[in-house]
This record gives structure tokens, C-alpha cells and sequence, in this order.
């Protein structure tokens, strides 16, 4: 990343490098297109529809998203195909919004149980055949989705609640872990194929197969996927870093941060930095392989070791230069679609110099 | 609690019980004016001017931020005295805007180093008679704070910068973890009071000793402070209720969740359920003493063992009913500031009855 410390911008900030946003969202349209698969990304990494418009240009099918107020804000931003790669549990308020989605828009929708199949149906109505459905498929990391073989059950009920079931989808969230990405990539193609053979073999037409995820999108095959739907990848994070799925250089958004209290250390208290980027703007997240909250991206040998809301208590190897009161410094979060469910806006630079702002529109937009 | 799972409330949705909240005040109000202490609250816990107005309305002398732009909104809506308790790194930019508070509200700040006043007292130029400086003291936290014979030295720099010192304050953040409230209520007023001394010897005049915190403020003395700073006692958490320092009938703030997906278990896959509450609505706090990153408040032999975005898994013992999909749950965060930093609104409600919604006005207000 280029060095990017602009005056004028007060701390704590988010701030958005061009550059390499467009070389990371060109790299990985070239790497899904090249293995013959649809690009999907989710937008709930950076809920801007600028980003998500920089996405489509460069070959994106369509925007994977959360929730239904996501999917409002990139469908009035001129999305006209959207996921919803989500196991609702859909009320009548819902299927209203998913209807007039629908009106300017091809909407798919999650489902991974009988007794969500037969409550979509009876909320949605006669808007049944509106609304695509896809089957959530556990390949393995046992949050929610059903295994290949449950997988039928789930697609019948559907069929005989008047949904119209297109597909199956599954993420691999289990890759998120040092080793993992490769046997989780295998998992989840093996989870796929097997779901979408068996589902086909009930009479179904299965014309969409989804993947996940940053950590495995270039993992996946077109013998076992259509589309994947990588979300990290625009903006890498600490946590892409140290799983060595990003490089230093790929990162593309880091959090201008202030020095605003440093100890040099004593016998009382241990020689530290804090920074004014706690977990109000980071997120807390921190897998338990992490090697801190976060990484300096300027200062490779440094780890942020304890985080409070508007603190970060950064740690120093003995021996090194501690950076002065009042410096800037540049974070990188840990999971980065954290910060973007606490920021209102932000900083837009290109090499270095600030040329917008953009507004996180879907912020908040958690139903 | 009361039982409040309204019709049409849609899921997640942050549900405040104005009852409880009340009592929660009240009590507090009561144990520190019974010690003969000032009540300071820490308004990041809420972000809320209502709740504000309802701790002024019981007492207390002023109000408690963490930022300039969390003190803007309070000041906007009538506060008339704020302490900002944080070691401000002062901009020209911030000296604008504490220049502008003081015009209507009586404004202290923090700082912890002889750098952070000269910067301060730069930038106020010659308004640096309208800002409170007190100086912040590590207690045994090892956060921000110098100790206490440090403390001279950066008063006396505030001084000569022109600074006005009024005093020395302290946050016992070690006092979050189990059997360590005691301890650390113990090591704050002995910090306070050491600090108080060693300045006052110096030549100031010390008028405000200022302590913390939920987990300390009732073990807190005038002898060594003459004014608390809890903020989470008026919600209370899970953090708090592992603590001990609340009760389940305390918890005045619960994310209602729908079930999304549920699983018996089987030879593949745990059983479970997968709430729409996820670290979006929850943050992700988890301190290592924690059994999980939230409770259910209807349900405290079930843990939140894992925690995404959207996804809380949640864990019930063997032998017990797992409810059903499409159920309404109530969870409590494990901490519940970093819910109010992710949400815009709250629904209020009375002995289980919606009676209004607020705006989280100070959400977001990181600068």
C-alpha cells in the first residue's frame, strides 16, 4: 500500500485505497472467470454500492448480500441481481420487501429447513414463483445449512409449499484457519456435487451451485460450482494476512490511527502504545490462531494485544523504536466487514492523496 | 425482565425496558449518593440523550465521554457539564470544537503525558482557560494513565502550557474479570488517592479525584474520590451477570433474535441452534473467562458458542428442548456498549408494551 498519511484527516479514520481495491477486485474476477465460474461477491464486506458498481464492471453476475436491507440499498443503487445467501425465516413484512425486490430485480433467498420452506410459502402467496430458492448445504462448518442428503427433503418441501428451488449454496466458514482453506475447499466442492447430484436426482433443476468465500474461491472448481462469492478479498484484513491469502501489498483498507498515550515501560507496566482505533471502529474479532487484534501495516513487528472500544494497547518487540506521541499510524483490522458495521463513511485515496468520500450505505441495515 | 416478545418486531432488534432501566438508575444514584460521591455516568454505554436526561434527572452532576463528537451531541441536547476521559492527542481541528462546548458547558479532558498538554495547549492557544485538564492515572490496568508520582510531571507540563489542572482520574478496567473487582476497587483508591496527594503537594489545587466503573463504583469511598464514572450498570450485560455485579431481573437491554435454523445433532454436525443476532447487533467481545459470547435471558442453561456476522450458534445442554424454528429469543450481548455502537435505533418498551423508539444520536461519533 502506498504510504498514505494525508494531513487533514482526523483519527480515527477508514480510509479506502483505489488502487489496489480495483487490482483486487480485477484479480479475482480474472481468477473465477479463468475457471469457467460466475463471480457473486458479498457486498456485506463493504456495503457501498460504489465498490459493489467497480465489482459488476469488472464481470460480477450479480451482488450476494445478508439481508433483505441490504439488498434494498444495492437494488435502489441499480443492482439487478441479488442473493440473499441467508436461511430466512420469512414474515409477512418480509415478503413484501422481497416482492417489491422482485419488481426490479432477480431475488434469490437461503433455506435449509422444511419448516422455513413452509413459511416463506404461505408469507409470500401468489408471489411464490418470484423468488428463487437455494438450499444451504453444511460442507462442513456446522453453523446452519443441512447435509447434501437432508438436502432433498428441504428442496420437496419447498417445491410443495409453491417455491421454486434453483439451486443449492454452502460457505465453507471452516477455511477461515491456518491449514484449513485447502481441506475446507475439498469439503465444500465434495458438499456441493453431492448435494446438487442427489437434489437433480429428485427431479430438480439445479442451475446454480455456490461457494464461498475469500479463502477458497480460487480453491473452487467448475466441476463442483457455477458461482463463488468471495466477500474479503476487495479489502483483505489481518486475519486474510496471516492465513497467507493476502499479501502486505494487497491490502486496500486500513484505519488511520493516532499515538495517544506511550510507556516506555517499567516494573509497575509493561512498555506499550495506544492508539485511538479500538474495537468502536476495528470490531473485536480475534480467532484464537490471530497473533493479535490487528496488525500496524507499517510496522510488521508490532501486535495489537489488547483492544478496548476506543483503545488499542499495541505491543513493541524489546529493542525497537517506539513511534512518538501524536504519530500517525496505519491499522489493519482483523476482519474487516466488522469495521464496516461501525462506520458511517469513508476516506477514498489514490496514490496517497485523497480524491472522495463514500457514505457505507447498507451500515446498519441488519433486517 | 418482563416477558416482551411484541408482534411486529422485527428481528434483530435492540429492546430496552424502561422499568428496569429506571431501577438501574435509581439504585445507582442512590448507593453514590449515599457515599457521599458525585455520579458521573459514562454515556458511551448508551449513546442516548433520553437515557442522559433520566441519570441527570436522578442526580447526576454531569455526564462522562469518550470522545469530542460523543460530548457535541450530549452538549447539543442540554448537558451542561462533560468529561471527556480519554487522553486526548489535541488537533487544531479538535481545539475548534472543545472551544465551541465550552461556550455552553463546562468541559474537562484527560491526558496522560507532557507531550499530549504541550500539544493541547498549542492548539487552544488562548482559550486554554475554558478546558478542565485532569490527569489520567494507571491504577493496574496498563492501559492509558501514568502512575501517580508521574503524575506531577505532567501537571506541572500542563501548566506551564497554560492549562488549567482541576484534577486526576483513573479507569480500574481490570476490574472486568472474575474475583478481580475487589482487587482493583482496591488499587484504584489507592492510585487516586496517592496521585491526589503528590499533585495536591505540588501545588494544585485537586478538586475532582474521579474513579470508574461498573464493576468498582459501589466499592468506591469519598475518602479517595469525589466522583464515580460507571456507564454499563444501566443496561447491565452478560459480562456483568458472569461478574456477578448484576442480576438476571437487572438486565434492562435484550436483542430479540428469531431461530433461523436448528439441528437435533448427528454423527456430522452438533446440535444447535442459529439465531439472526450476530456479532452485527452483538459485537464480539469475549473475554477468556466468558462461557460464551452472550446468554439467553429466557434460557441460562444455553450458550452462544460461536458467533458470525449474522449467525449466533447456540448450545443446549443434552436432555433439553431446543426451541423451535421461528421462535423469538431474547439475548444479552456480553457487552453491551459495543451494541450501541453498531445500532441506529431502539425500541422502548413498558412492562412488555412498545412505548417509543430512540436514536442512538451519539452512534457512530468516534472523533
Amino acid at each position: 500500500m502506498t504510504s498514505c498519511k494525508p494531513d487533514g484527516i482526523e483519527t480515527p479514520e477508514v480510509m479506502i485505497d483505489l488502487g489496489i481495491l480495483q487490482r483486487n477486485i480485477d484479480r479475482m474476477a480474472a481468477v473465477v472467470k479463468g475457471k469457467g465460474m460466475n463471480l457473486r461477491p458479498h457486498v456485506k464486506t463493504h456495503k457501498i454500492p460504489q465498490i459493489a458498481a467497480l465489482q459488476l464492471a469488472a464481470g460480477a453476475v450479480g451482488l450476494t448480500v445478508a439481508t433483505i436491507g441490504e439488498a434494498e440499498i444495492f437494488v435502489d443503487h441499480g443492482a439487478t441481481d441479488v442473493f440473499i445467501a441467508y436461511p430466512l425465516w420469512v414474515t409477512p413484512h418480509h415478503a413484501r420487501r422481497l416482492i417489491q425486490l422482485s419488481a426490479t430485480a432477480r431475488v434469490a433467498v437461503g433455506t435449509d429447513s422444511v419448516e422455513a420452506t413452509r413459511a416463506m410459502g404461505k408469507a409470500l402467496s401468489d408471489a411464490r414463483d418470484k423468488i428463487e430458492i437455494l438450499v444451504e448445504i453444511d460442507s462442513g462448518h456446522h453453523r446452519s445449512g443441512v447435509s447434501p442428503s437432508a438436502a432433498v427433503e428441504v428442496a420437496r418441501s419447498a417445491a410443495d409449499a409453491g417455491l421454486r428451488v434453483t439451486g443449492v449454496f454452502t460457505f465453507p466458514g471452516h477455511s477461515y484457519a491456518p491449514g484449513m482453506p485447502v481441506k475446507a475447499a475439498d469439503q465444500e466442492q465434495e458438499a456441493l456435487a453431492e448435494a446438487a447430484r442427489l437434489v437433480g436426482a429428485a427431479g430438480f433443476e439445479v442451475s446454480r451451485i455456490s461457494g464461498g468465500s475469500t479463502p477458497t474461491a480460487s480453491l473452487t472448481h467448475a466441476s463442483a460450482a457455477t458461482e463463488v462469492r468471495p466477500g474479503v478479498y476487495v479489502f483483505g484484513d489481518a486475519q486474510q494476512l496471516e492465513l497467507g491469502r493476502c499479501a502486505l501489498d494487497d491490502i486496500a483498507l486500513t484505519i488511520a490511527a493516532t499515538v495517544v498515550s506511550r510507556h516506555v515501560g517499567d516494573a509497575h507496566a509493561p512498555r506499550r502504545l495506544v492508539l485511538d482505533a479500538g474495537s468502536k471502529v476495528m470490531g473485536s474479532d480475534r480467532p484464537a490462531w490471530a497473533t493479535g487484534f490487528g496488525r500496524l501495516i507499517d510496522h510488521p513487528e508490532a501486535r495489537i494485544t489488547t483492544l478496548s472500544e476506543h483503545h488499542a494497547t499495541v505491543s513493541w518487540p524489546d529493542g525497537t523504536q517506539l513511534p512518538a506521541l501524536g504519530e500517525r499510524l496505519r491499522v489493519i483490522p482483523n476482519h474487516v466487514c466488522l469495521t464496516m458495521n461501525l462506520v458511517d463513511e469513508v476516506t477514498v485515496l489514490r496514490d496517497g492523496v485523497v480524491v472522495d468520500r463514500w457514505r457505507v450505505a447498507a451500515r446498519g441495515k441488519n433486517k
